[in-house]
């Protein structure tokens, strides 16, 4: 969560969880705010009270519909008087959330379509634009607010895709414009600011899965794919292409359940027709007893790919859910490992036991939903800020902004600012 | 160099060059055989002789253009009567080598067509095929030795690209219809035997390469991309795409011009006519000086991928070449670092001194050219053979086989034969 | 578990469990043989039994005290009617399992000192020595089983250490004496062909230990080491520096009791007056709930130094025991990582606990148990085998061998032999 | 090299050369100041002529005679009208440095004992204290400025060991008493700040190589040991060792002559008497010829331990010096590799040669000579500063201070301050 305060007004962006922190909690159905809270889930922002700023809060705008970005949201928005405002897909995952913990919001809630201008009103008032941006769910974008100084972008979790495969490319010209009316501050996400790269599209990863699905021997065995429940149009493609093995495709997890059900409710999942969506128990055990007869007329689709205890896939291969795997089936991983020795160790075992049968395994079936330094570079060069503040990572990965930064022009404690929690910055 | 004996005939599979051990030698214009020998750089087949077999030998049997598969020819073939074979780009490129380096070969030496087979006279004859297979090259193949004990088939340097840029799929039947008469072995490249993947398909490297060059920011800037000179599908791509920016596109480096040049000859490198290809010192001098003055009018392909001392982008760094690197100017490595210390070392050194004129550097803008386990598995399954012999990497790296080996129901030491240099395997 | 025959006997080596496979049961006191075969824990000795061995078996010969040498003979050994065998600290130790599993075993179990020599009876009679050699635990061995055909020595699991805390330096003399008399073949402990190194002896580790505690600032601090359960030498230093910090010290853990209790029992554990040892439930928790009043005054030896979950310092940093970490409390891992994710990921989630109190972590306070290239290559040299059976690691970590081998005039294949599980191998 | 600006008065500490520059030039005999300049070698303190400061440079207070502190001093020293001030032995190595480059300096140059006070007059008068510090030469000291606003401490490149082989251990008594009395701000040598270790004490390497010396298998063979030439703790436990092996010890190698000889010059190394130095090439050639003769009765002390081309160890590799290597010599390395991509390079080539001949490899039989982050929290804790400034890395490897520095109560960006180059600090 970051705070923009601008003379007796703030504006805050993304209210998200800290993941790593929730698997220390042993969830059943939901979390508490208190369990949240001592586990160092939320985001602390005991910090605006003691400045006397809460009252000053006149929105939380959502930049997209990622746990890490909203789902502090339910816990964090009801000690403000302020409207969550955000696209129509994070607002829908937002409900869906708020469902599921049985949790009710008094906060107004507005969606706003992609590319269009809401107005904030405060001691002044705020256009905030919502710009089409890339990553990897539906829906994501860049934020916008403009102020008399010149305009404040919020630019976290972003890659440059050109050839997304749902949804459309970055918004590049509105963005020219608004550089040309001048940007006072970037906060840029830059998690991968140290890798000499172009992030590949969304459309490399649809290739990869074409290839490995209509190529590999497969006919006669059990086929699954497990990948990210809101990456939409990974999952589309998977569709698309189990359509093309003649493959009836089940989605078998609760998460999926969430945002596929979510993007569905507003048309944004056109594979809905194609699939059979199950997210509760008895629905899960019934659709791959099914499957588990005919396994060559199945593709499944699962939630697991970080190998999670609990999850479809990690039960499926204990046993505990009723399909057998044999050699020769195909489990593709179309997800990397997320880099946290817990979630190495996870997949290891998962991969252990799948091997036991057998398996296949196709690993890294994927590409990242974060720009590279040279998407960040190209960003920074189209918007042109006075203030560069590096954004969702670790100090150690913020580090290579310093560089990237000086061969912009900008320097280090002047106009590119690396900061850590709880700390302030004032532009002039 | 693998050699195989039936009865009284030897067949000699491959004759290479051990890259490794040439970066030892200084290069003045070509090696000489003795320094070759005593780094060690190429095979050892003394061996052949103390066993008594060197008369036996009936054919070199080549099956593809990399150096470390046929450049080890012009030395090692004279002591054999007996002919050369290969596809025709592999022989072309063989006589490019030979005069190169000033040799004559007096061994006769036959291009064949690939899928088709040639008659081997010796003691007995063999049908030996040549089947279509897909690596990073152009025409490699499988050679297959059909024996009335079965297909002998050495399956050195593949991957199975369904999306090959320049070129067939693997010819998937009729390795199916050899393994219905039956297969008693297989060599098999086993590099990556230990990747949980299927290796992506040259349509995904030429599309981060559409990607990179037509989406991110370089109108005004200069354009270099450098690649592995063999690659001619890859080269394909970056010429349609430099074409597409409407720049001129200039080869420059000795080495482009000797597997271009191959290419033209036999009309194998579509793009000759959109290109200029200089690789000789001069030549090179003046195309680089030219593209000096107006560098967003250009883009230059050159050798160098490797950051190796001497090649044209390690001079041009280094200011001993006429062409000065600018800020924005961008280098595109389509090609991944070969591991080994001295190749990290160059390109680190190589990508420092880039930096400091403020280049941008894309790397990695690649696929391998090697089969994974997934692969592996797949061509294995598809043929079917009695024995495998894994091959083309270090015991280390060949380790994982005796794992998937026994997936597929192969024992290692019985029908799975993990080997090293000089070890001689005997089957029933 | 490696097993022997000469003509109509057989004698076996070892009989261990498989670590990394004990940890998918959940265990709640104690295993069944049933659980450790599902998971693969066991030796499949059900080869011996097709092969119609099972009832020449004359003896189990332990090398050392380790579970993965020991902890499968309560489960194996029934099925032989042949005596287990072994050093004294070893057989204690094996007393201990059996009775915590609440297990009888009807084999005879003898104990040999330490550099004698015990006959065997079958079809014909052998000389068996336990030779001392140095490793990590108390009283390990070579087994050395004299034949006609000249002696096959088991040397799984050594380091050369010349100046160890406990015990004495291998005995070299009576190896040389041996490989004089000529050795058949040498099973040999090759985990870390790889590393060009001599192992560091114990002694680095008690001076590492020996700076740290005496010259840390730790005056008024809690102060807690966990290491290895069985490796008494260690627990040595780490009481004799813990006694002049004038600390009283107890040690916490149910492993801790047993192998300390086995070392106390048989009069090697000579610190056992200087501490207090807890390993029951109720003695713990009363133990460390006087540690936590006056913490200055207490230094605890704890389990949990993998970050075992339900290990006592697990249990500390959850708060699930009655102690509470403090900034500026020290702990001390006289241990490295044993290398699996699973590890990893718990080490990693116990240490981010314990810097959540703000406690100090001092990591590989230790020295390995096992021999490095130079070791095994002083070893070979000494015992000169004939043959060489590298031992105790994957085929890649056994890889190295085949190099290290041919610098020693081994050929693979020939006399030196990489082996996998139930691959036999037959000696002329 | 950094600035201490008080009032009108200004202080440098160190002036040292940036190692891996320096690879870039093709040194001939020393290198030029316009060489060491246009590959960015030196310290640019052009900075301080900008701001006026030039005239106010009242003395350079040199910590210790690593080139990377002290190397830079005959370049930039001249242009101040100050003295250069540091430990007898850093004086004395900077002397030979100027004799080697055929330099002179006119500013006046002061040798201080250690643990002793300075008078520097300015515009006001300051104490300056050397305290002794243990690192991985003679003498290292950290320098204390004594100021009205309380001590500066500049505490660059430190261990903390307590048993060091030469010297005293860290003035630990003088640093309470300082702290004791207020320290403004501590410039600290942060490198490892990531790592959870107190680093060994040099006791540690001189134990390892005890035991590697005196008991592998080494008798009738040739052994050489290479380390850092300006570390005479590390050189005298080498030739203690290769005493008791009742060997000729030879060094070889210009460094070593430039560094041992400065040792002894001024009594501070003790082993003078016991070895040949052999620094200039006849000398060098002539020692190894005669070694080469009765390989078993000389021990060789060379330089070359990162694989440099052209140092001692790497010609004698290349059999550029009248020396042959044969299978069975031992070739120790009493270093690490530095962390740069052509060291590794450098090493693995030169291991791979040595290979070819046999020889053993005992790598990293050796210690850091920088303090960990327990080390770290150790000086902090003992100094009491109120403000900290990380020092001697990347930013990525001063980044781990940011969390050290909370868990001890400071605060990024207010009370403990990460810096570039060139970055300016306002303590008030």
């Amino acid at each position: 969560m970051s705070a923009l305060k601008i003379k007796n007004d703030v504006l805050l962006f993304d209210s998200g969880l800290f993941i790593p922190a929730i698997m220390e909690i042993e969830e059943k159905g939901g979390y508490t705010k208190t369990q949240l809270r001592r586990v160092g889930a939320l985001p602390d922002d005991s910090y605006l009270e003691k400045l006397g700023l809460k009252r000053l809060v006149r929105a939380l705008l959502i930049s997209h519909a990622h746990l890490d970005h909203v789902g502090g949201v339910p816990y964090v928005a009801p000690k403000y008087h302020a409207p969550v405002i955000s696209s129509p897909y994070t607002i829908e995952v937002l409900k869906s959330i708020l469902k599921d913990n049985k949790l009710n919001l008094k906060n107004k809630i507005k969606a706003v379509q992609l590319n269009s201008t809401i107005k904030i009103k405060g001691d002044r008032n705020y256009d905030v634009e919502f710009i089409n941006m890339t990553h990897s769910t539906l829906q994501c974008t860049f934020i916008v607010v403009h102020t008399k100084k010149g305009a404040i972008i919020y630019g976290n979790d972003f890659k440059l895709d050109n050839f997304p495969v749902i949804g459309d490319k970055p918004n590049y010209k509105r963005l020219k414009q608004i550089a040309k009316q001048g940007v006072k501050a970037l906060i840029i996400d830059s998690l991968y600011s140290g890798l000499n790269q172009k992030t590949p599209s969304e459309r490399i990863a649809r290739n990869m899965l074409e290839d490995l699905m209509l190529h590999s021997i497969n006919e006669k065995k059990g086929l699954l794919i497990t990948t990210f429940s809101s990456h939409i149009a990974r999952l589309k493609s998977i569709v698309d292409f189990g359509k093309k093995l003649d493959r009836k495709i089940i989605f078998v997890g609760r998460s999926l359940g969430k945002y596929v059900g979510a993007a569905s409710r507003i048309k944004l999942a056109p594979f809905t027709k194609d699939i059979s969506l199950n997210s509760f128990p008895n629905q899960m055990r019934r659709a791959l007893k099914k499957a588990n007869i005919k396994k060559s007329e199945y593709m499944i689709v699962s939630t697991g790919h970080q190998g999670e205890p609990g999850s479809v896939l990690d039960r499926m291969a204990r046993h505990d859910l009723p399909y057998n795997f044999n050699a020769g089936d195909q489990v593709v991983f179309s997800s990397s490992i997320i880099p946290a020795p817990i979630n190495v160790a996870n997949r290891s075992m998962l991969e252990k036991r799948l091997k036991k049968y057998g398996v296949r395994i196709f690993s890294d079936i994927h590409v990242s939903g974060h720009g590279s330094r040279e998407d960040i570079r190209d960003i920074i060069e189209l918007i042109q800020p006075h203030h560069i503040i590096p954004s969702h990572g670790s100090l150690e990965q913020l580090s290579p902004m310093a560089e990237l930064g000086r061969e912009l022009g900008y320097r280090l404690g002047k106009d590119l600012h690396i900061m850590q929690n709880k700390q302030r910055l004032k532009l002039n």
